[in-house]
């Protein structure tokens, strides 16, 4: 029985890390947590990644459903990205990894 | 204020995610989190690490506090692995990530 609870548990968090072992997303994901925004705003945000990994990061996201990419007819038409729910239900979580990291880990 | 206080909760994740965002760190913590163990146990727990990954991180999260090394003389003398007090706190939260990637990622 517990050799079936434990491999469970890996299981899980080894679906989480398939997404949140990827570079940049918890900070793309965190980022988004603050309202809406643009490509732009992102990348300004999410210091030192750049327009080729971002937008794939976005896509993947996009893909799947944590976040939401909206147009805005114009003009002039825009294009902004928010979190849908399931990619909300995560910023409290990434949050606590931070306060953990903050007093468990030196500043780079 | 806002942007400040933005700047710093971005500031942390980036922090959380510059340890957890490297392959396999996730995972090595929440096995170990099941108690002390040998070299071989957790890589057999942590399917698809290689040896010498798995000896790097190790080697990382010992240097960062997070894992005790600890070496019972013998015979046959034998090395074990175990979280720090700061390792553990984190164990909570990955199995928080885990019940999100559950509900919320596709299984792969």
């Amino acid at each position: 029985m517990e050799n079936t609870s434990l491999h469970r548990c890996d299981a899980a968090v080894t679906l989480a890390f398939s997404l949140l072992g990827k570079r940049w997303v918890g900070m793309i994901i965190s980022t988004l947590g603050a309202g809406e925004m643009s490509f732009t705003d992102v990348r300004r945000a999410v210091t030192g990644i750049s327009d080729a990994v971002l937008s794939d990061r976005l896509a993947e996201l996009t893909r799947l459903g944590l976040v939401e990419r909206r147009v805005n007819d114009g003009p002039p038409v825009s294009v902004v990205y928010r979190l849908a729910a399931s990619g909300e239900q995560l910023v409290p979580l990434l949050s606590e990894l931070g306060v953990w990291a903050q007093s468990n880990l030196p500043a780079e």
